[in-house]
């Protein structure tokens, strides 16, 4: 029966590694359907993303091709489905609209398992898509209080990534370490620029001519992640703090979707604090 | 009691205008909370949008204002309210998602009053926002048929502009007079270029290495009208054109949302086939 | 001794390129540098672009490549070196200008052998550069009798390449045949838009909000040979078609440049009316 | 005698101003080729930027406007001509390079006196357009020494504007402060990402999707000054930092020459630490 996976490698680059790798397809008679490699020759590493299609076993072909990759390569066979995400949100609807109607329409390659708030303000919104909506006040709770409340409900459901749609709680490193490259974050500025609190007020006293938004995954560093995509707009000195945030908008939910996009169809190795993008 | 309006006018240029009109200003105590002019040349037309704060009696304001401006000028003197709309779209949702959504979130200056389709597809979309949708099957009717009942339904509300948030048919010109320059439409392509049908079709044939979006207003001349706001991204080798019109969908529906919001901010003059945008 | 090569392979997909092309490598010991491969779909197309190094004889090399590729296919094995070109002109000098610049600083891959002009306008920028300047009048001849000296002249020249740094003439066919895939070509729009004389003038008249420029292979159809580069910038209604033809030189000369770059780093397949670009 | 004459004017906020400055230009019969006003609320304060024409003594309108506007206003009644610039450089021809070419093809509002540079690397470039240049070199000299050096070379000429065409020296509070608000930098990041040196290694590490460049007033604090020109380009994985650097080339000539163009035509008011632009 024919087939179609997605495989992903990643490992110290060598000498021969497309020939062998091509010949594992070749010797199954398997169409390359698309293909992608990238040496960082600085690090020397290897990075390829290939989508066969064929009569096969997955199991066989991925262990036909870990005998011609180092032992230590990060391998994966991947047969594309609908992955599964929660979502945690905060107040502000756009980023999370834009993921919901695409959803609806089924242009995510995703589902939705829930969304979670530190504030109730969106549940109006969710509730109209039958999500489930699950709201955590933070009121009166330490931040670690508050996360394992979170943690708690996210641990409910089986999920391949949480999306931060303009989550605006500062995550602690428990949090993150938990979810080791699950976790994608818009962040409302053009990082490394602004990095922090308000990033538009500080565009604004910075008077900058360009304001940007960047979705990155989420690690230790605050801000400080493997940014996965950034797009900017133009801006000039009639727009006040409040104007630029409200233009930004636009600018923050597309590449945000367009990030988790690429995430969920496996386009994204992370490379050290760098990302390839295929 | 305080009060704000703004005030515009368009007219043929002459000297003196702004000594004049901002003399009425002055003269009844108002403040300038903000103001633009051009003066086009070519044709020697003077635009100018200026809101006014302070006490004063609109009607008086704008007598006071239309004797001092050319008998010929148009003189609008606008409270700021918000503008009623109705959408004519299709089957896809992302441009009337966006919509939708920023209405839900009280960042559309404007009321929804329906949705009128010629498909079913997007009844339960517009239905999850409480909002009236009607579908109005073009099956079997002709073009002339079909809008008849379109515009009668339309006719049903009252509105300021009608919104084709990709309403995928032609426009009769007996439409477009009906509502002329009440008619918003976002054409998915960086006009002129691919005007008419399929233009992700024509671009990835043509090999462009930029896609883009148009929103404009509907005139007699199918995707001639007034241009409000265009945007683009880039594409390469490896998008087919189901790709770009994915991709373009982003383009789309930001652009469409920003035209309206400048429409409904009253800060669009039309100047022949040109825009003034304040 | 080490080498460096560049293999270029346009070809009908077959199942089992990748293999067989890169055991030719594999079994030459060759380092892959960098690699690009690309599957026009549609067409059922390969295209490839390797950089491979290392101790081999280039003649053997393409034989071996030759016996694994299909026997219509186009194979190249091309050593780096610094290409030849001729530029023509009129008498706007940025474009020229710009190329004159990275020629100078040793950042073009490139030696300009001769500018050509139907204009002496700009002799005095070509001479300040030690360059050979001729001055072709068409004063007083025909398109044929003109195109005919110009020829003559580029003709005394041996070149890779032709530059049409706003050559604001338009070809025969018969050049255009002459130097089939050979002439590069920067048009001051985004086209498809605006195709044929004064594109400023129209896209002011059309009231457009963003202009751009296009870099193309000349071929018999005006402004309608494959694409090899674009990009845009912003405008606004305060730009009278002057302005805009001001602005716009930015975008030309450096859309011209960087298509240049690509072409003459082997960057770039032609397929059909559009391009790959590695 | 038609005399044309830009007005600038920053001052205080205050009601009735461009009542009273028009009455101004009513008064004395003249035409207002272009206006442009913006109130910063925030800090209260009024920005005037307007090119009049019409028979009239500069001074008499000097002092009639005088009389209108606050006492501490600034206010600038500039007769256009053109301006003198001296331009400071180091080893990069690009920027330097898209200036002479402007220069030369007289579109450029400026007159360069003298290039001024820490090593020779461009001296064969600049002789060739026979502009002055200086070799200052900063061998065996403390910063203060071969400050003092350039200064007094910078001295000798009368010009308007110092411009660092990539001038990569540091320069010390004393030169900033003996040339305030006269010396023009273009930084080779999209400021404030990358504050320092090597702005392209740092953002080739952070990997960063998009780079940028930024042309400023220069203050005491390093690459802090108001930005008066911004913009960027995409890049991916696949560019090293060098690729970066080459990219960003034509970023930063571009971004100088658009920022020096609207300094020449007095579009640039400076306030606070940002800039208004008309």
């Amino acid at each position: 029966m024919e087939q179609r996976v997605r495989v992903l490698i990643d490992c110290k680059d060598k000498k021969g590694l497309v020939y062998k790798i091509s010949k594992v397809f070749y010797d199954r008679d398997l169409n390359i359907e698309n293909n992608r490699e990238f040496v960082d020759k600085e690090h020397s590493k290897f990075f390829m993303r290939t989508v066969v299609t064929g009569n096969f076993d997955t199991k066989e072909l991925k262990n036909a091709l870990k005998k011609v990759i180092p032992s230590e390569a990060n391998l994966q066979v991947i047969e594309p489905k609908i992955k599964k995400i929660v979502i945690l949100a905060t107040k502000e609807s756009h980023a999370l609209g834009d993921i919901l109607i695409r959803h609806e329409a089924g242009e995510l390659d995703a589902n939705i398992e829930a969304v979670i708030a530190n504030h109730n303000t969106l549940e109006g919104l969710v509730n109209r898509f039958d999500i489930p909506f699950l709201n955590i006040s933070a009121e009166g709770l330490s931040r670690e209080e508050h996360e394992e409340k979170v943690m708690e409900i996210i641990d409910r459901y089986s999920f391949d990534y949480i999306v931060l749609a303009k989550y605006m709680r500062i995550l602690t490193p428990k949090f993150v370490k938990n979810y080791d490259k699950k976790i994608i974050n818009i962040h409302h500025s053009f990082l490394p620029a602004f990095i922090g609190a308000n990033p538009y007020k500080q565009a604004h006293k910075r008077g900058v001519k360009i304001i940007g938004a960047t979705a990155h995954f989420v690690t230790d560093d605050l801000d400080e992640g493997p940014i996965i995509a950034q797009d900017v707009i133009p801006v000039n000195h009639r727009l006040e703090w409040r104007d630029m945030q409200k233009a930004g908008r636009d600018v923050e939910k597309v590449v945000l979707s367009r990030a988790l996009n690429l995430v969920l169809n496996d386009r994204v190795f992370v490379n050290g604090n760098r990302t390839i993008i295929f």
